[in-house]
């Protein structure tokens, strides 16, 4: 239900390059029929690597940004001096309208200071979050923010919710998404003030969201509900904790097979299905973060990803952009407004 | 190399009851040979349990106590009214030095308010952590806190490490264990104002540890650093994570092995593999946590603990009251006092 559409590309950002962005474009163009792309980046690179899919051509345009951000470019300098990068660019055509959302596999942290400064927050938002989805036992689960800011108060916590539940909303096709606030309890007076605070506001005001209340870590991938709401401190360190005991589990289960000789037979029977393990757990796969709370949309892709990954972030990209997920976070914002000047007040 | 000690157990504790603790004496016993043991709880109940096991009797003494702390008690309220529960004798006997240690798989908040109450904190150690220990590719890290403050300033998180550093000498026989801060990051500028705070501290004191730097989620597992420091709130998301992401993956592989013949097949030959691919992964088989930074030492064992994983918690008990920990903490909090006397000053 693609319609005509313009995603804008940094061709130049992750570990692997242009060549892996190519090779996402090819398997994206055919799925998604109304669909044109921007490629920013080195146009001597660009091209003829373009020429090699001359099938495809017609719907890919490149334009040439004399730099590229680096990974180990401080986020803090670059956005300063950054203009002519392939980032910078491919965020500029979402601003000036050209593109309805941009993607890129680069530095994050450069990403969204250039997201920030350059499509600003929407209005009564004071800060972005980077959402990303999690495979959960039931199916996919929204947790954000993963690591757009280090500390989080009551007030941006509820703001997160009303990002969250609208991009499962979008993504999810879900009417009335379920959201729970990240804490180390389920009983009320569990935690810290901001996620207190936080329950408390969802509770008393009228925002049509389903507040489930607080869950706690395992509940993430058990898929107690749709969205999982935390700061962007504790919600990067879950996330890398669960990226890590899932490559750890994978370890042990290698270590066990190999270690007798019905394991190893074993595995050479099963190594279809554990070869399907592998590929679902790799993090390279997985589509990316996404960047809410700001005047358009922007994609990051895994900055280690392979072909597959980046056209996942194309798909996921191109479905946000169809979908007007900040209408549904202005009118949810605007529910809140007279709740949090009452929080404030009292 | 078990000196003659004794061992304070809360008989009544966690979802199994006294049938576990039992079964995990009978296994303890024989391998702990100096060891007693005093049980506290509902007499009526442990001595026809304690009839059936004529061998061990002799070193296991059962000390009446005529209420229980239940999973539902509220720690603020039962450490009020509680003296009469098993859990509060249990501590008891450690505040008086009847036994060197402590241990229950009750209750965690009023375990953690009733040691804190009878026991107090170590001198110059502001509030005490718990401690777990979690597998990893290189052997295991000790992390702290998981679950006792939902805040930690930075000093805090620095006794946090002097405290961990002390368990993973004691329990892992390392002469410096490596120290790692959890954060966002490994760059000096990432995160709270908190962990950059501790790191600072951490770097110019004259502290006699490993101070490795910032360690981000994916590195615990990874066993980059064999003590992991961090506050509670997001400690214990971090370990709930962890267990839930596993899980997920176990899922993952018994659903990918009964998609198909071979995999079937493949799961028959490996099954030796899978099972102890599956204890492995029980959190009920961890020994607990160890409560850190009190005059005494408790160790809590998994609430939904079996005899083994029991086992383990009073094995583990027995190897921290054999070795002088607090010691080493009161030690290390002398040098750093100065330091944070001057961090309060400038």
């Amino acid at each position: 239900m693609t319609r005509e559409l313009t995603v804008s590309i940094d061709a130049m950002g992750g570990d692997a390059g242009p060549g892996i962005v190519m090779a996402a474009l090819s398997r994206v163009l055919e799925r998604q029929p109304g669909v044109t792309f921007l490629l920013h980046g080195d146009e001597a690179v660009l091209n003829p690597l373009l020429d090699r899919l001359p099938k495809v051509k017609s719907r890919i345009c490149v334009r040439h940004a004399p730099e590229r951000v680096t990974m180990d470019d401080k986020p803090s300098q670059i956005v300063r001096r950054g203009q002519n990068t392939s980032m910078w660019r491919a965020i500029e055509c979402v601003k000036k309208g050209e593109a309805g959302v941009a993607v890129s596999a680069g530095n994050t942290g450069a990403l969204m200071a250039m997201s920030l400064l350059q499509l600003r927050t929407i209005e009564g938002i004071s800060r972005p979050a980077i959402a990303s989805i999690w495979p959960t036992m039931r199916g996919r689960t929204v947790v954000l923010d993963v690591g757009a800011n280090v500390t989080a108060t009551a007030e941006q916590l509820v703001d997160f919710a009303v990002m969250g539940e609208a991009y499962a909303h979008a993504v999810f096709n879900l009417e009335r998404p379920i959201v729970g606030l990240l804490n180390v309890g389920s009983e009320d007076m569990k935690g810290n003030d901001a996620v207190r605070g936080a329950a408390q506001i969802l509770r008393t005001s009228r925002l049509p969201i389903a507040f489930h209340g607080f869950v706690e870590g395992n509940d993430i991938t058990e898929g107690l509900v749709d969205v999982v709401v935390t700061d962007g401190f504790t919600g990067n360190i879950a996330l890398k904790t669960a990226e890590g005991a899932a490559k750890l589990v994978a370890g042990y289960l290698r270590l066990a097979l190999k270690r007798s000789l019905l394991g190893m037979i074993g595995a050479f029977f099963a190594r279809g299905a554990l070869n399907t393990l592998k590929r679902n757990l790799d993090p390279r796969a997985s589509a990316g973060g996404v960047f809410l709370g700001l005047n358009g949309i922007v994609v990051k892709a895994h900055g280690g990803t392979d072909e597959i990954g980046f056209a996942g972030a194309l798909d996921l990209a191109i479905e946000m952009a169809s979908a007007d997920i900040n209408a549904r976070i202005t009118r949810d914002r605007g529910v809140i407004e007279p709740v949090l000047e009452q929080a404030v007040l009292t």
